[in-house]
């Protein structure tokens, strides 16, 4: 397996005025890109009208690219389907045009809510798929955003590599880190939250603004990974901490003041005492004084 | 004006079995923070059970921690009223005890999505307070995030010195930072966001974790602060142009990218094309190819 | 206790120009309204601005209407508290003024989304109530809809006697009605649905629409209350066996159909088959081909 | 044009164990609901696994469905499409398989919040089809409620000829019967909102309940549609007033007191006195007393 570069433009698709795939445009669109130092290329996310796409047009694009961009491109694919069939087939469309890698769209529609099955898509989907895969996250388009235990349990799947998150929460991120291999691969897709994402454990970025400021998020993202790493690892400490305590809202927070040496936990209602058990987990996290 | 420090804890409000105000538990939790390094102190805001509280108890809890913590401490007392009228009543309450500024709840209620209405509130508000105010939004508490242009607009009252903002997205502390004074004081709320706030132009943090762990949050805050400001000043140059883009989404984005030199603006329906005027105002933002 | 009408005016609350109580054009109103037909008063909702109101009111606004309106009225105060203790402190003040009953606003803020906390609330005011109260959902106010579950759970409390649900949706109405006493008092809130809510199991209106159109409200609830009792209860038997079928989306409708006479329940993927146990909880309740 | 009947099934797709459609199973399912008295079929709809079926599909199972059911059935068939001429295609197949109209999903992706474009897509696909379309909006699908203006503005379009409203609030029936030709036709997509919508102007019914209740549902729908005309005429009269009071909240709540013979429309701080323009046009709708 090739290892992505840490930034991949989300490239738009170039259209006819019919409405038809402007080979030629899309070409020259690619060219522009590696020419502004661009190496990673993905193709057909929303940026890409990927729900637009059409059967056939996905093997296309893809081929085109690689055509136009070399072996040395990182090329991902992207899916827009609701079912594990229809996914998989654009998944075969999508290697077939010589893609590293398919980024798959996380299904809602008749499954809106249900996050059983939407793991088992993905599982089902990587276990097909004749190449590696990425998840993607995307709020705006889907009204939903994967959770992030989903995320973590199939981030152990041999041949799901990584993730899309375009949600702009970058302590999403760091919540997926601290439970996934160094390997896997978070990259934002809110370009807003770069800096913030890598900062929180993220490797790269995936944008629609790569189209048109190419130089200024490459050199943001690669301030941003040579960034303080002392910064990040403290702050991963104290989330770490923090999320089991405000787990239980106010109600933790006191626990946690009275085993750090403060006093009185008791609240007024209807808030309600913790059980045993809460305060046994936030017993283990929570540092005391000396 | 005192200039507040970095770190203000989200002080918890001590209570006795009978739910009264267990004062000399306060003192003793006062006075603990402030040997481990925190001067900065609020009270009565979420953390501190502040919905709950009642009349005269601002009063007797501000001026017990003022009389703890000394003239050099920066204290900080919560409204959590609905009304003008009630949250004037709080403030006078605040200030009575001896705070040195006043962090006002927004308002929902009656006016949930009104933000005219919540806008005036809080210019009323800021009017009529002998002391400093700053603004409180916490979704997680209200269903309801104080809007940027709210905010901003707000910014520019003489008595409106801060924000504390509890929703966790750094880049409206970017958003905020970029429109409002540099002596705007931005606080993190979240404490999983404070690294990544502070990147996006956040002055400190005032947070629940500070209870118990009053020294992490110290050095984690003061970290970030010397942090790299170059990637910071890039991330915001990054987001002043995306921002402008995106409001038009995909359609947004194609133009974005012929404006740089790549082709075809066209999109597939139902999809809308850019009128001139939202087309002119990328033009101005969008840096073009040599 | 008293038995409420069936149709209550969510009455405004007056004031003067400095924002006190105008108590005259109070009792104005009251007898306006009680020559007009109307002899079921709410005081303090949220159409009576209750969540502005301040200590002491209550008793005041409560006491002239009911020198205005008789005993033979039948009053309602409400609260407006996120606390237990501040519930109850309103509820005597109510009980003071000479109310047969009170409306308990659902709290929100520290207990955002925590189910059992809300509960909690309900039933520790209950106990300590002089009065009968009904539960307040208003979901438009405080970005939170009771749910069906806490409400049946509360209807078997003795001292809970009733709901005013403004949310809008009808069917509730009927969820609620299936799983409570008959004599539990349901009021729709949403002026738009009263006509639905009565079909729908509903008791009668308590709506802001009564100050201005008294006749007209009293008329449609007449009317509703005497309609199509058989239609009512056709629909209440098809919700039945509807909610546990589509609980488990179109697998669950799939299964109903095979159980009743069509062939194949199999799905594609992701959605995916039923288990055992949900199988036989809808054929327990779908009925067979004969 | 035929006219569509009252209930029509969102009738489930037949698959096999591989996952391709069971063609006889489908035949049969068909017999089956024709001979329990369903004359009126909706194809590939959401209870139809409609976003998972494949180019071609669509005319398979409405052509298989007409010849099972005969000319006198009234065959619908829905599209999945997010792009125009996704829709369209999926229409050609849906009319080439000989339905009388075509069901159409609201879209969102790339799209979602932006009305105009939701509204264009409508029109655009109308003015293409050679058959009649409905719309169709489900928001537990989609994330996202098609708005009654939107719904209202595409009445008038004289290939649209109805709406299939599967989000349960039958008020929003109401809303758009006030403002759309009589012979539009309203279908009830939720089951447990059947008497309510038709109660509030709708036509009938297309469920997923049809498939397993096929008598219940005719007679439910049958007997609600030969209720009582007063009562929904009376409530559609109060709805029409209500809802341009209640745009203005509390406020406008007061203003109609005041036009109708009560004191005080002042309200508390920080809630807005009313301009002008809001007054007039309450005044317009609000009955004086004599």
């Amino acid at each position: 397996m090739n290892t992505p570069p840490h930034v991949l433009v989300a490239l738009i698709t170039a259209f006819d005025a019919g409405g038809e795939i402007a080979l030629d445009d899309h070409a020259h669109n690619v060219a522009h890109l590696v020419e502004r130092g661009i190496s990673g290329l993905l193709i057909g996310g929303s940026t890409g009208e990927g729900p637009y796409l059409e059967p056939g047009e996905r093997t296309i694009l893809v081929s085109r690219a690689r055509q136009v961009a070399g072996n040395e491109a990182y090329i991902v694919g992207a899916t827009a389907a609701q079912s594990t069939r229809l996914a998989r087939g654009q998944i075969f469309e999508i290697a077939e045009g010589g893609a590293d890698a398919a980024l798959v769209l996380t299904p809602t529609s008749l499954i809106r809510g249900n996050h059983a099955a939407v793991h088992q898509f993905f599982a089902e989907v990587a276990d097909a798929s004749p190449i590696p895969i990425l998840m993607y996250s995307v709020p705006r388009v889907t009204g939903y955003e994967l959770p992030v235990a989903v995320i973590a349990a199939l981030a152990g799947h041999p041949n799901v590599i990584g993730l899309k998150d375009s949600g702009g929460r970058p302590y999403r991120m760091q919540e997926v880190a601290r439970s996934v291999d160094p390997a896997f691969f978070q990259f934002a897709g809110a370009s807003a939250a770069i800096a913030s994402s890598i900062a929180g454990g993220g490797y790269g970025s995936i944008t629609a603004s790569t189209n048109y400021l190419p130089e200024q998020i490459d050199r943001l993202v690669t301030m941003a990974r040579n960034g303080d790493r002392e910064l990040e690892s403290r702050q991963v400490a104290v989330t770490t901490i923090t999320k089991v305590v405000e787990a239980h809202g106010v109600v933790g927070t006191k626990a946690a003041a009275v085993i750090s040496g403060m006093r009185s936990a008791r609240v007024r209602r209807p808030l309600m005492q913790l059980d045993q058990a809460a305060f046994e987990e936030i017993r283990r996290v929570v540092p005391r004084t000396a």
